[in-house]
C-alpha cells in the first residue's frame, strides 16, 4: 500500500510563527501523499476575548454556545485554515482547506445532553466517513488541510476535537493507504519526567503507558491524547509517533519522538 | 455545451434569514452543475466592531489593513462560507467551501499602490485562473461555494470583490459550459426608477445603460456592478442576469431580473 502522512498540529505549533514556519517547510517538502489536521483552540480563545466571548469550561472542555460555534467556525474555518492554505501554496503544495462538512467528508453526531450539554459538539462516527473523496483529492496531488469542524447534516457546524479527527481519518483512510499518524505539540514525545526533555520514551508500550498514567507521570490532557494514539494503533494505522511538530524530519526518520504501540 | 449556473449573493441576501433559506433551498433545487459565488461585507463590519477593528474607505471602497484581512478571512472563509455549505449539505446539496487559495484556484495580483493604498486586496488575471480543477469537481456533482478571497501564491490571502470573482469565473468557465451567471441582490433588477420596484427593465442594453449613467438613473454602486456584468455579457458569457437572490426560479424562467446584453 502507498504510504499516506496524516499529521496533527495545535495551537503550540501554530501560535508561535517560526515553529509554524519550520513546520509548513518540513511537511512541504514530504513526497507523499500528505493530510494535514490542524487545532487552534488558544487562538480561538484569544480572539474571543477581544469579541467578548468567553467560553465556559466543563472538566477541562470548552462548552460550545452559539457564539462560541459562530467563534470556531471563524477561527478554524477561516483564519487559520486559510493562512495555513496560502502559506502551503507558497511553498509549492497544492493545499486544499476544508471543514468536515465541505463535500461532507465529516458527517458527526451533536453531542447526547447527559449531565453536561457541551452545546454544538459533534462526535463522528468512523463508519459514516467519506474518505473515498478524499483518496481522489490525494491522488489528485492535492493536499487537504483540515479544521476541526464537523457537520450533523441538518445544517449546523459542529466543534469537534482535532485529535479525534485525525485519529478517524487515520483509521478511516488505513483500508487505502498504509498510514503514517503524527501528533505534533510542544515536547519531543512521551517523557519519562515531564521537566526533563532527555527523558524521552522512543517506543511507549500501553502496558508501560498504564504503569505511568498509575504512578501519575502521564498526566492531565495528555491521557486522551494518548488514549487516542493507542485506539489508532490498534485499529491498523501503520504508524503512529508523537512529538514536536518542528522535527518531523526527524520524527519520520525515527530520530526523535515517541512510537505508539 | 452543458449549462452551468453561476449564481453570487452579497450581504443583503445572506443576513437575512428568511431570504437567505429561501434562496438557498431554491439554489439547491437547481439541476444543472451549480457554483456558488458569495459576499458578506456588512456582516464583516458589524463583526469588526465588536473586535474593535474600524475599516477605512477610499473612494467608497474597504482599505484592507492586516487587521481587515484577518477579518474578512474569518469572515469570510470561514464563518459565512461554512455556514452556507452546512445549509447546503442539509438540502442535498453536495456544497465545497473554497477560497481562492484552495487549490489554486483564484491565485491573483496583490493591487499596485497608485495614489491610493488599499491594502491586501486582490485582482485577478482571467488568464491564470485554474478552472480545471473546479469543472471535475462539478463533473462529480459536488457544488463549490466560493469565498470572495483570493491568494498572491507568495503566503498571502487576498481580499476580492465578489463581483469580480464571479465574472472571471464565468467567463473563464465559458469554455467548458453555457455558463448563467446571475447576481443576486435586494432589487427585482435594473429599474427605470429605483423608488418603484414596478419599473423593472426586462432587458438592458449596453446603449441604455450609457443613457441612463447620463442622466442619473443608474448611479453609485450600481455602475461598477453592471459594468461587471456588461463585460461577462461581452465576453461569451451565455446570459448575466441581475434579480432578487430569493427569486432565482422566476428569474431563470424569464418572469423576473434584468437581462444584461
Amino acid at each position: 500500500m502507498k504510504s499516506l502522512y496524516l499529521i496533527k498540529v495545535g495551537a503550540s505549533v501554530l501560535d508561535t510563527p517560526d515553529i509554524r514556519d519550520s513546520f509548513l517547510q518540513q511537511f512541504a517538502n514530504l513526497k507523499s501523499p500528505k493530510i494535514l489536521v490542524h487545532g487552534g483552540g488558544s487562538i480561538a480563545t484569544e480572539l474571543g476575548k477581544k469579541m467578548g466571548i468567553i467560553s465556559q469550561y466543563e472538566n477541562g472542555r470548552r462548552v460550545t454556545d452559539e457564539a462560541t460555534l459562530d467563534l470556531v467556525t471563524m477561527v478554524y474555518g477561516g483564519l487559520i485554515n486559510k493562512q495555513l492554505v496560502a502559506k502551503l501554496q507558497s511553498l509549492g503544495c497544492n493545499a486544499l482547506g476544508l471543514s468536515g462538512a465541505d463535500a461532507n467528508i465529516l458527517p458527526a453526531q451533536k453531542r447526547a445532553i447527559s449531565e453536561i450539554d457541551y452545546g454544538w459538539v459533534g462526535d463522528i462516527d468512523i463508519a459514516t466517513l467519506r474518505t473515498d473523496w478524499l483518496a481522489e483529492q490525494l491522488s489528485a496531488d492535492i493536499c487537504p488541510v483540515i479544521a476541526p469542524l464537523t457537520h450533523d447534516r441538518e445544517g449546523h457546524i459542529l466543534n469537534t476535537n482535532a485529535d479525534s479527527i485525525a485519529a478517524a481519518l487515520a483509521i478511516s483512510l488505513s483500508k487505502h493507504y498504509a498510514v503514517q499518524l503524527l501528533f505534533g505539540f510542544e515536547k519531543a514525545g512521551v517523557l519519562r519526567d515531564i521537566h526533563d526533555e532527555l527523558s524521552l520514551i522512543n517506543h511507549l508500550s500501553y502496558r508501560e503507558f498504564e504503569t505511568m498514567k498509575a504512578n501519575g507521570s502521564i498526566y492531565a490532557g495528555m491521557i486522551p491524547k494518548l488514549e487516542n494514539a493507542f485506539r489508532c494503533a490498534a485499529a491498523g494505522v501503520q504508524s503512529v509517533r508523537i512529538g514536536k511538530a518542528e522535527h518531523i524530519q526527524l520524527i519520520i526518520q525515527q530520530q526523535e519522538g515517541t512510537l505508539i504501540s
